[in-house]
């Protein structure tokens, strides 16, 4: 995990990076979608407008905080025009986005509060920004009723603040990438070991604010459950939460900041656990027959305590498309059943620690999958999955190119009311795309449940793209309200499924979180439009 | 765990219980402190002033609720006039108390809501009430300015309102005392394991409102982590809050009733992680050459993932002190000594669950704690901590029977700061006490941080025992901030802790705590002066 900084505007990747699916591959999709592989532009020019700050507060901005804190050009204004969602991808390869008028960078967490304060002041919103990579509309430059807009990018709050080897934490800043941070973290003989799939481009705060979850997150925890302490800037002071791993001193003030978008205040500083770098790093394959046996081997893991680090349960599907976009060379149902299911599921389990722990916990392990008949498919598919786990969204970048469709959703639930919900999102997509193809997988399980993660992928209507795929997606969030699921379990709100925030936590506890907004930031300047309805 | 309903208003156990004190304990005790034994009055005889409410209020109470929803009568006020920290029994034995007007017993959630509703727009003051057992002043009758107070008393809402066996989930309503929820889930073949020192008479609804911690709370999660789902009423309706065991929906509303004491809204219900009844419950103890010895021994166990589920390590006062107590016939140090400690200290690991698999943990742990030089003292005086994990608060009663001062004192901290705290809580109290004697454990270890539990005995200052006790609290509560601890691990804030809150959260923090009430509670009427300063 150390790619250079060169994510496009346009896309996952850059413009020289030009994976090609296998002719297999291509046929598969085409006989299961209908789709016909068709070039599309990949880059238009886009020009930002002006930017519309009068000249006074142009003048008092490079006055106050240097003119080396401030970005105006065309290309940093692109760099800051959104997030990366489908959607968000299709209306700039189409030639359409918002910006902001400037994009302010910071170099402590008092410049962020300084600057903070100024936007108040002048009414100008502020969309605090880190890596960039949010999928559910979370950076957008919405005005919200302002004049003006700026992102706050935290790209130089980038230091390792303390490493506290006894405890086991680290204070990070906010805008540092994961690859730099581990890289910090690596010379002490530490890794934070967090790795979403965006992990090579999203930053520590912008984990905290989303409250992110990591592919070991069953073994290790959610970014949520690693932090301890946070640093929190807003117009009208700082929050510095966090004086014990746990406590009883109130509700977890901790636990409001973290999923809070940047809504209530700019998160610069996070003190998160870490541990050690493993000595091993262990990746397996299981096969089950069904997904419902490959469900009740990771609830038995997880509930009698014994889960691997990893957990990833691929449902029929998703399993046949892995076994025929990977090119085993045969087709998925003679894979699977040469090692004896005939339309089986596919899972990861990997355990990271030192060498004996490591091992007497994948034997504890095994104890727990055999009866639910999972056999081992060896170390290969594992390591192959690991190789390829932050593939996916170049692979978007290529698939939008050919004229495909492809996005995701992502709920969790009660184990007992998962496999409803499993069905009743496949449903709604069914029911609202042509042909789609749905592949889910769970990828993060708890004692009480677990998460829900569907990939769609359909051929695009190049009339409508935006419209065909707003009416699957609110199909789909509705299933999932109705369902009894989570409307994210990853993702963040955003501006994507702020309208649903109501079905989530009912009116009181959205006038609860306005509440709170209002006393950090009375003048509604932070991130206008996401998080709330 | 299943003790009748029987405590006292003024103590913790009834009047035939009077335990005694052996008399070497009495002999040690005297050395140590110079106090001498003396009888002091147990209960006096305290008739609450009649209940304030006009006739019109009570009556609109009567008609709207049924005349068995009201308690009025003298025993029912006196049981709820407050909590059962030590200045709560000082006051009470000396005659002195203040106490509701009238004690409400809803059956329902939605009547809970309607009582609320009907408080609000009478401007009565409301303090939620469940196993009364708050050692910190949460269930004071705090008018706040209010001209009349009810106690909320939530016993009649004592149903399992569900069990999902799949999600290994239970939904309890928050008048349940442990053993009457233990009972209900007993019969299903799953236990809560949530074992405070109060749980005998602690209740669910009081575990979530004051984020309590059990003594299997560093294997099996404190009581926030167990809690899945909440259901809060407020006067403006009610919060139903948890869609699945995580979720990336914003900030975690259910960690901000966590902990809100009663001030945010009364919860009714709690949907909790359960699990399956051990098959094996092994409790040890293990000594080890100092107290720093212990501390690196139960870090390395918990940071490495192999904490047994109980985990207590008695610092050498505390050690001492229960050796003393527990009548061992030799001498502290001899005992020690022959087990090749001549200084050290007693720690209490316990393991629960499969045979098989509690075997394997426990192994993995002996590992981490040899090289500390951790020596196994056998199950003996594992199963003795065990039997007696109730007994503290009975022999409290006791020990104020004969004319001393004791007390606790709780915080947390990082392990880096964790012997640096503790000196300074042990400095503060020797300082502002005479020779008192102070022993300390650690009970909750988490990789970051551990628990610190401070228990002071003294001879009490007759003239002015709750003046005493104040100048003493404030002392420890200084240095606990100070030290960089939180102002309470497992107690909660109440009326004791409040004016720290500041220093815990920052003004930020306590408005933005004033905010949620303002938006959950306009009238105020939720439990005046407690949590918020």
């Amino acid at each position: 995990m150390s790619r250079p900084e060169g994510m496009s505007w346009w896309g996952w990747g850059t413009p020289d990076e030009r994976p090609d699916l296998p002719a297999s591959a291509r046929r598969w999709l085409s006989d299961a979608t209908g789709w016909r592989a068709r070039a599309t532009p990949r880059v238009r020019t886009i020009t930002p407008p002006p930017p519309g700050f009068p000249d006074a507060v142009l003048r008092a901005l490079t006055d106050g905080f240097g003119a080396d804190r401030i970005a105006l050009d065309d290309d940093a204004r692109l760099r800051h025009a959104g997030g990366k969602s489908y959607l968000d991808l299709i209306r700039r390869r189409s030639g359409t986005a918002r910006f902001p008028d400037a994009v302010l960078c910071p170099g402590a967490p008092d410049e962020v509060q300084r600057m903070l304060r100024f936007c108040a002041e002048e009414g100008i919103a502020v969309v605090p920004f880190g890596g960039g990579t949010s999928v559910v509309g979370g950076v957008e430059p919405e005005y919200g009723g302002f004049p003006l807009l700026v992102a706050l990018d935290l790209a130089r709050l980038d230091r390792l603040v303390d490493l506290d080897v006894e405890s086991q934490t680290a204070t990070l800043q906010a805008g540092l990438r994961t690859p730099a941070a581990e890289k910090l973290l690596a010379t002490e003989g530490f890794t934070l070991g967090h790795a979403p799939q965006s992990a090579e481009f999203a930053t520590i705060g912008g984990y905290a604010a989303t409250r992110s979850a990591g592919q070991a997150s069953t073994g290790f925890g959610r970014f949520d459950d690693l932090v301890v302490g946070l640093r929190v800037e807003t117009p009208g002071g700082t929050l510095d939460l966090g004086r014990a791993p746990r406590s009883a001193a109130g509700p977890d003030l901790r636990q409001l900041m973290l999923g809070s978008e940047g809504a209530f205040g700019v998160i610069t500083e996070a003190t998160l656990r870490i541990r050690k770098i493993p000595e091993v790093q262990r990746y397996e394959a299981y096969s089950f027959p069904s997904f419902a046996d490959g469900l009740a081997a990771i609830r038995t893991l997880v509930q009698d305590r014994v889960a691997p680090d990893v957990v990833r349960l691929s449902d029929v599907d998703e399993t046949r498309a892995n076994l025929a976009l990977a090119g085993t060379g045969l087709p998925a149902r003679t894979y699977l059943r040469a090692r004896g299911h005939s339309a089986g599921c596919i899972a990861i389990f990997g355990w990271e620690g030192r060498q004996g722990v490591t091992e007497i916990r994948r034997q504890l392990a095994m104890q727990a999958i055999r009866p639910q008949h999972g056999i081992r498919l060896g170390t290969g598919p594992g390591e192959a999955w690991r190789r390829d786990r932050f593939a996916a969204p170049y692979l978007r970048d290529l698939l939008l190119d050919v004229g495909l469709l492809v996005e995701t959703v992502e709920t969790a639930t009660s184990w007992s009311r998962l496999p409803a919900l499993h069905e009743a999102v496949r449903g709604a997509l069914a029911d609202s795309l042509h042909r789609p193809l749905i592949m889910s997988h769970v990828s993060h399980a708890y004692p009480a449940g677990a998460s829900l993660y569907v990939t769609v992928l359909a051929d695009r209507d190049d009339a409508d793209p935006i419209g065909q795929w707003e009416r699957a997606k609110a199909a789909a969030s509705k299933a999932i309200v109705a369902a009894g699921g989570t409307i994210t379990h990853h993702h963040g709100v955003g501006r994507d499924h702020r309208e649903f925030m109501t079905d989530e936590v009912g009116e009181l506890g959205v006038a609860a979180l306005r509440a709170v907004k209002q006393a950090l930031d009375p003048a509604g300047i932070l991130n206008p439009g996401k998080l709330l309805p």
